[in-house]
């Protein structure tokens, strides 16, 4: 099929994807020389297979060809695992994980002391205790509001993440739900009921930091395998200052993951 | 296109949606009969619109018909708000309005009763008190393990959602976790940590049910602000009986729904 393709044991990457309906064409879809095979019926609710017709079915189709080893490995597809980690595995196996490891966090550093995005702070917060910065994500490009996407960097730095949460930074963790909230409506004329705002765990880097999204937006890492409301985070701490350090916490690694390996080592895979 | 639609006047939704390639589909794509129209070449990367025969493309279509003003209004694009809902706003506005509503949940029942789908039942356990039925999901047609998506309906029918259960309810909870993942495991290979085991908040219908989803499909409603994984509920049960009698819960709704409408008029949103 790689047009051209000549040269033996040369590999091709080859991607396909199912693109969106396009609004003006489902009619066509529902009349147009369509086989539709029933599947199953209860009460007023069935199911079918609908075998639409080539042109209303579009693939679309890239190709990376000659593709590298590098291309390959960017492509092929990597199981995920669930974990679920008690206190007991967090303290024998993630946290020796994480002090072994040099993740360079210089660029969250970078933003709290100005020398890098300054021009980009929506908020701060200068407390050095209870004290943050509101930036735009990455991800974010600011064109539309659909994806908005900050990010609450927590000044103080010896908080890497969820399981390091007690009562004791109750006050922080409001000042970033109550002043994030207020700074969005102010900035983007969005309100805080349009907001979700959560914790990663595992977080992506080992300083502790708020994400604030669209509601509308499925956001990645905004599901319940990942994401901790904020409200419910604050919650819990109130109800028990040590509750991350009591309670099991799932999330998914890749088969790939270091992290991955060390929990398989310890057979808690 | 509804089979058997007579009555004039009478709405019906017609939901269709791509499916996830089938992997074993996908060389005959490359090969059979497909039409490769070149969009663009850059150096080593190209894109292609491929056209496929209407046998490799299906569209899995859902039809509701006869559809109720309440079925239309759940597929129309709505703004949606977030609320956070305390336990006295679940007695004194989302109770209230559940019991004034009559969701029809026979097709549950029907269910339950194997008076339809009894074919399609992959795990039954048949205690009237902390039994259980595993189906596939509507959404899922089976076809691929990629979006794998079945619903356990609980037998006993006095527990509407996450707000009923308590201690009480650990058994049955226990029994759906474990022999959930076993004939999952038995029946599709897919094992128990590679699935997103959860309730919804609110749920679409008010009979407890647990959704299974594969964990690398990113599953409608399995998002932080709905989603609450089988085995946190559990552990928070066992840390405190009547933690779901206590406990905020935060959800969205439309603007367009009556309960959004209640939430207002008691002054909480």
């Amino acid at each position: 099929q790689v047009p051209g393709a000549s040269g033996e044991g040369t590999d091709a990457v080859v991607i396909l994807e199912k693109t969106p309906f396009q609004e003006e064409k489902v009619l066509d879809l529902l009349k147009k020389h369509t086989k539709l095979e029933l599947q199953m019926s209860n009460d007023i609710y069935s199911t079918y297979h609908l075998y639409p017709p080539p042109e209303l079915s579009e693939i679309k189709t890239t190709v990376v060809y000659p593709a590298t080893e590098k291309h390959l490995q960017k492509y092929l597809r990597q199981e995920v695992h669930l974990i679920r980690e008690s206190w007991e595995d967090y303290k024998n196996i993630t946290l020796p994980f994480i002090q072994s490891q040099s993740f360079s966090i210089q660029w969250v550093y970078n933003i709290l002391e100005k020398k890098a995005e300054a021009e980009r702070i929506i908020h701060e917060n200068p407390d050095p205790c209870n004290g943050f910065v509101l930036v735009p994500d990455f991800k974010w490009n600011q064109s539309q509001l659909d994806d908005l996407y900050l990010i609450a960097l927590v000044h103080r730095r010896e908080v890497k993440s969820l399981r390091d949460l007690t009562a004791e930074h109750l006050p922080l963790l409001g000042n970033i739900l109550q002043e994030g909230k207020e700074a969005v409506r102010k900035r983007f004329g969005v309100p805080g009921s349009q907001l979700r705002i959560y914790l990663h765990y595992q977080p992506s880097y080992y300083h502790l930091h708020v994400h604030f999204t669209a509601l509308g937006y499925d956001a990645p890492g905004s599901s319940v395998e990942r994401a901790h409301l904020l409200a419910d985070v604050m919650d819990n701490l109130e109800m028990d200052s040590m509750y991350y350090q009591k309670r099991a916490l799932t999330f998914t690694l890749r088969a790939d993951d270091l992290l991955f390996k060390k929990f398989q080592e310890a057979g808690r895979v």
